[in-house]
């Protein structure tokens, strides 16, 4: 692990979904810019001294010089945003797997720089839009992928946070000060750190991509450096309309991201605060609620899914899928044989790419106050 | 009345409304443009044939002839939204108060002609925005006048629909028919007839008016002669920001109108489908559930509901909350005697006209896919 | 009418009920024991003096003497319990039909009484257990009848109520003290007053009978005259299992009445504060959320139904169904010609009497600590 | 750990949880009851062969033989209940802590046996009543502990299950064979499984004991050796009422625990599939959503939670706890340095007698059809 040093949240989100399975062991880490702190925090975790590195430099050096059965099979990269680059840089052209967290890097150029290294070195690569991991997201995509909604038409996703609506980063709050501050966390606050992952369930969802968007970006609270809010229209490729709102200042939301996806056949909504339920609805017949668990559910919703129905998971196995996927997928590249795409289902460097360009091009409109074109072109 | 022939939905809805608080009885009527359709609807309602008109005009000529005593104290116009003008005019220029359904008039000319009218005859002129009768609607507003919210930073106002996700207007369907008939509806469809309420909904809670927009406008079902979709972006004068949308297209969505307001204290939300709850949070306690027919609530939404609480009320009694006031104006009119504020509240001429200004500008944005200017300056 | 006078809350409800849809028109009343008082409501309500009396006899007797067609027909009983028996016997026993309050009488002798009463005169006789006028109710009904569930095994009905858990009685409120009063109540409050409707909504639903019953009788207000909490295992006959509680002292319940229906094949759950779905569950397949208004629902939901699907309605139009079906049941025998098992719907006077025996069992069972049985036979 | 073999369902659910923070690591198990099926096990969790046992007296006998540094610290015993009496004494006697799952033994002389021998041994004995483990539900606990509620009135706890609806125990279901075989889970399947979970809830919130019962035991699928569905009335000391049911044929119910309890000032609900809130109502105000992570939560439900707000936690959290705060208990014992009461609050062996007495109890009474003296004297 690079990052999620003593106080992080992230990190210590990271280290107990990779744990959840008994599929990874964290066995060395660079937990901090400061070796000191690195060093605490390795000796919390009752790691061996020797694999505590005091930067993500040495960490990528040494792991690489250990022998193939000695060394990490992969990186977990937790730091801000900024050092997301140069991290998973280091690793991948080291040949060391990779899963990083999102927004993938704080340029575009970066983010297309690390496409080309991934291919090149022929590297898993895996993006914590830890939401596409729910169950339910999962049954969601599959009845959209069968065609039970018909042709989607539109789309609405939220994600309306509060904590950010006074100054926090101003009273000491290290969540708040990185995610606001320019140098450390890019163009953009809000759209960057939870948009992002509105635009990524939409297309997991969906698999719609976006064309055209108009963004309205608001900062609400006095001298903060990056937005705080974000609403935008959106135009997708082949004519779906979207509404897609984030915003930190939504005072009393906790982490309400929900998506309603809208076809010509029926509709669905999920909300991630209450995640083990799936609504799907047409004109013709009752609502019906998919609950996670059952047999009912499609396979992909079904694998990814540990408990019995009615006893309840949550963020923690949603965040773990991905590392339990991204395990199939390097155990697949280890060994050469290739799990089936349910087992190797995350998000790649593509999708980090296709959302670095989406929170540039949202700030963009924002600033011209105009519709601009956002489709975006793999490298 | 004018309108409400057989057939008609909303004709029915305030005929019940208006007989609910037995405050107001139907005494006279020109229900169709047909007169032999009329008469059968005066016989269906047991009136005196003499006073069942065969048009509007015979109607407001003959009945303004009638004794003061006798005459109809005010109409109510439930006829397609192009019929609005022509017949408040009819009535206010005799002297004779109005309810009115909304949007008030197709175009603004007619909307501020109105307002005009009303102005120099001096008449109670009411609209039908019958969601802001809801006693929790109330309660909203209410919150938002005492400062409980703080300042408003955003609305979030929704109003999808899903009936018109086909092509009824093409099989019969005569609700579909005139509010997909440019003639009939004017400019719009969606905006006209669902966004107008939003608008409104929003303004009445928060007091917020428009300054500019951005609209996405969409017709998604082929050959359809008005939208069927709306998106917007909204600045509201004094800094808020907005997010409305409407739909008739949204499948599975019966009538789920619903609305967020976001202030620096605290923020609500409310449901028209489950309309005696509200809502609200802030960053510091618990969420609130406040509950029709409660001592707790404000006094505008005690006295705007008639049964206690956990008897749930629903639609029909917020409309008829309209039809209540409205009496009670015309009753402060006839009488001299003004009743307070909250016995008098219920939508006005100039709430018409800003209704009228906002869906011509958010065509017009849609149309320009722009910004545009969206500011009312009340004549 | 005969009560509902000043102050009176169910007094308004009938009236509000009645006239909702235009079939019933009150004309005379009788609506306090005190002459004075019931004066004072019939001007109130605009009607004729010389037909607001002093007495129910006197309006039994004045009203029978007038002829057919200027006469009520049909009176609505809506004074505390004691007092429905001798009424409804004035009227019935001159020919005039009765819509009644519940529960019908406080004795099983004087329910009794009136079922040979109602029989020997030939007269419709409408109880108001108001509940199962709700249309998702008589979908819950329909699904029951059409095997949708398969065999009832399990019946979980709830109304708890929380307004009595101070001595209200003591400090003046009216409700408070005649439903606690053992000479106006009968020998229960709270099975009287709100476990009945429970015992008749469940029947009304699974169409199943007790058999036996265990009852669990409180009384938590200190000096309190009649029970305020009971709780119920219920033996029903042909082996289903039941759980019945009801409760005034349940802090913070507002009128949270609530039935849940377990079959072999499915179950459903209905919750009067949310009307306007139906929750059908099975261990196959997703839960299913039946929404009012729809055209997939049973024709007894439909019709029992006044609005579009999405415009909610309540407690009101619930309250009117039974005096619409009533009112078609009053034509019918006025005419001959029958009306169809939907239009003659409501409950009748044998219902009163198996609640009447319902209450009398549970307070003898709660006395004893004691299962007994508390089948009845219809006299 | 003892029992949890292949196809087992709790015993991966403890592996997970004891898992989840790091504080343990499995080291050492008898799986199955059959040695190849145990050694198969062993391999899968990558254990040291050598601590992979055959019978859990080998594993007792020979894990007590390793030094002390060497040794297990505490055994979890996840076998069905018939095994956990003879298991939790081997290990006892052997002065190895013990976490236990639930009912604690079949035979009430088995339960006291084990209160003796925990007290004799000095032994940290916890009982996996993991439900107890929510944050919210220890919010409930410190909200009546503080007197928020006043004085407690009346619970309602219910645990609806639907999954034994139909024979599964003949059709090859595990999990449905032991549970219903009478050799194998003692006198109660319904109770025993889930009516225990449902006492101890309901005592752990309140702090309520069990004065006397009546109990309605009902076998609904023929041929079922053990009862399947309960219902209950409760006496608690001190005057308090209940109401306790608990069925596993509620076709449809997936795990839907749930309980409400209601004092003189409040009342409060919780429901097990919705885990992260807590309702709070009361006469006088709206309803309070006392939401997970939160600040404002007592110390209580904040120190048990482990992920912001707004970011759910669920079942395998709540399990979890009670192996954290096991360790807790064991590191103090071994330290001698005592934690506090938060830290080391987890169900006991008295809780499990309490329980194993409750579920006695219960067919007791339901056999005689009668109330039953249920109160319980700690040994």
């Amino acid at each position: 692990m690079v990052g999620g040093g003593p106080g992080a949240f992230i990190g210590e989100v990271h280290r107990k979904a990779a744990a959840l399975d008994g599929l990874t062991t964290l066995v060395a880490g660079a937990f901090s810019s400061d070796p000191a702190k690195s060093k605490q925090q390795g000796e919390a975790l009752h790691l061996d001294p020797a694999r505590v590195y005091g930067s993500f430099e040495e960490m990528a050096e040494r792991e690489a010089a250990l022998p193939e059965d000695e060394r990490i099979d992969f990186v977990s990269i937790v730091t801000p945003n900024f050092m997301h680059f140069p991290v998973a840089k280091a690793f991948i052209e080291r040949g060391i797997h990779v899963v990083c967290d999102k927004p993938m890097t704080t340029t575009i150029e970066e983010a297309e720089e690390l496409c080309r290294l991934v291919a090149a070195h022929d590297i898993v690569f895996a993006l914590t839009h830890n939401y596409t991991g729910y169950p339910m997201v999962k049954q969601a995509r599959a009845m959209v992928e069968n065609g039970e909604l018909g042709e989607i038409r539109k789309v609405v996703v939220e994600y309306p946070q509060g904590w950010l609506a006074t100054k926090l980063e101003d009273v000491g709050s290290k969540q708040a000060e990185w995610r606001t501050d320019p140098s450390r966390a890019g163009v953009s606050s809000a759209v960057g750190d939870i948009g992002s992952h509105a635009e990524n369930l939409a297309r997991y969802i969906t698999g719609l991509e976006i064309e055209s968007l108009c963004a309205d970006i608001n900062t609400f609270v006095l001298g903060r450096a990056l937005e705080d809010d974000a609403n935008m229209l959106i135009h997708y490729k082949g004519g779906a309309r979207g509404v897609l709102h984030c915003s930190q200042i939504s005072v009393g939301e906790e982490n309400g991201f929900n998506i309603r996806v809208y076809g010509t056949q029926g509709s669905l909504s999920w909300l991630q605060e209450n995640p083990n339920y799936l609504h799907v609805r047409s004109n013709d017949g009752p609502e019906r609620v998919y609950k996670r668990g059952n047999p009912y559910l499609a396979e992909a919703a079904q694998r990814n899914s540990r408990l019995p129905s009615g006893h309840p998971e949550a963020f923690l196995e949603a965040f773990a899928n991905i590392y339990v996927n991204a395990a199939h997928a390097i155990e697949a590249h280890r060994t050469g044989v290739e799990a089936d795409d349910i087992a190797m289902d995350f998000p790649t460097v593509q999708d980090g790419a296709i959302g670095v360009h989406f929170i540039h091009k949202a700030i963009e409109s924002g600033k011209k106050q105009a519709w601009v074109d956002a489709s975006y072109e793999a490298v």
